[in-house]
């Protein structure tokens, strides 16, 4: 299959090299299309692997990962292009972490908005679901680095897109308890978990680590 | 032991007659010493419930359970009267839940503040510890509702206090896993867990479930 991914971060990377160790082709989309940390995920790619810009890659395939910062992410949109979005399936991991006011981050938008709820609201012919954004992207693409039961959430407007999306968690990446938590204004549940994360991760000293909903 | 709530609703009643049942000595506290929901709480105790107001819970006892909501929390404080919470450990499980526009709810306050902020930085003297607000009150006070491995936080400036309010989870309501976030500051993330719980709650058709940190 063909997978898009915008942002060349580690989350892209990382999401990226999974796929195509699964055998699929990769395009990852960024400002510019010889930005040096794509060049260099390219030439590690052995020859699978694709870099463009926002633009090239949403017309690469009808999977988007969105992997740029939460606050960059309409902007990324925007360069990539409303007619190179319509139709396409937006998987956005992106968390809203505002690091400019020091440690430890605060959220650019929540509460009442959430930055799935924004590219959707922006992009109504889209079908945006927010998921994975609640993990490490390490425990991302392996979740048995995370020991026991452990959960993703899905939050989006349509039923098919959420299990396009859960199937892809689930055969790409290993995942096997997921949530489908409601339309996308249930972005701001899982965009609001990232404050409790940030200090989780400071008191247990690592990062593989993961939210369950125990019953 | 005697021990202090605020609050006649059916947190702090669900609260109260756990530790009753444990051969405590409680009183509630509400904005009038004949408060309805409180005298029949009261008669319901066998004798071993008191109701005052929130000033004369507040004098009542060092450990005060704050199960009032979370907007109306330092209103509250007020009334109890800052000499008769000095020294004092304030356990804290108000949620700033905002139902005024309608489902579901929002946070009155979030993300660079919190309501346990709130309440430290304005009694000083006083010791407040965040906890037990991420789950459903009849959890709280029993917490194998719910299977398997299941987490509370603590979040608190003196760690002697966030000690103190440990052995009273696990003696009182049997509460084996416990998660020191560190200071005040980390009840935002707490508090924000609500937005997640609400929908949490709507997809699960049960308030009976728990957050678990899965490592």
């Amino acid at each position: 299959m063909k997978y898009s991914i915008f942002g060349t971060g580690v989350v892209g990377q990382t999401i990226g090299s999974k796929l195509i160790a699964n055998g699929h082709e990769v395009m990852m989309g960024s400002r510019s299309a010889s930005n040096e940390k794509g060049m260099q995920w390219v030439n590690n790619s052995a020859g699978k692997g694709k870099l463009g810009t926002f633009s090239d890659a949403a017309k690469f395939s009808d999977i988007i990962f969105n992997c740029v910062k939460g606050e960059m992410s309409l902007e990324v949109m925007k360069l990539a292009g409303e007619p190179n979005l319509k139709g396409k399936l937006i998987i956005d991991i992106s968390n809203p972490l505002d690091f400019s006011k020091g440690m430890p981050p605060s959220l650019t938008v929540c509460n009442t908005d959430s930055v799935g709820e924004q590219i959707q609201r922006n992009y109504p012919d889209s079908f945006v679901v927010k998921t994975l954004n609640t993990t490490n992207c390490q425990v991302m693409v392996n979740p048995s680095l995370v020991a026991g039961e452990h959960d993703l959430f899905l939050s989006g407007n349509d039923p098919e897109s959420k299990e396009k999306v859960r199937t892809i968690l689930q055969r790409e990446f290993g995942w096997k308890n997921i949530i489908d938590l409601g339309d996308i204004t249930t972005a701001r549940g899982v965009e609001m978990l990232l404050p409790i994360w940030v200090r989780l991760y400071g008191a247990l000293k690592t990062p593989n680590f993961n939210f369950h909903i125990a019953k």
